[in-house]
């Protein structure tokens, strides 16, 4: 793998994993979470879980790294969601 | 690439690609978005289209199929929520 492959790959793992943080930063300001759907942060979670492993198998560091931070962030997101619905 | 990778890229992208659609089915059956973020939907935007740069660079098709579906959802979503908002 080539230099500037490794760069737009970390490029596009930083920017979809931090993509989340807007969305977490709007549900910790406002308490709310009504419109945001359970389901869609499940399956989330799975399809990066399935890119990590992908990751390793492919020994792409970019992906394993990027995806593991979005899984973090996803799991922040989902308790949170999670506690403001039951309000 | 061998084939379980192949197998799992797919599954991988295809889970994290119509993870957004029960998002978009609560968004259309709901007509409410106000607690979805827009930065948090034009940020994910930004992220896949540098996965598919990435994809392309690579060569690897799962990366950038799957990505491609996702930017597609993703352009509904966000069409949807933009119109959903200003009411």
């Amino acid at each position: 793998m080539n230099s500037i492959e490794i760069y737009i790959g970390i490029a596009a793992g930083i920017i979809t994993a931090i993509s989340l943080l807007p969305q977490l930063v709007k549900v910790i300001r406002e308490k709310k979470a009504e419109n945001i759907s359970v389901i869609y942060l499940l399956t989330l979670m799975t399809g990066l879980s399935l890119w990590i492993w992908y990751g390793i198998l492919r020994e792409d560091l970019p992906i394993i790294f990027t995806n593991g931070f979005s899984v973090l962030v996803n799991i922040i997101l989902m308790v949170l969601v999670i506690k403001y619905k039951k309000k």
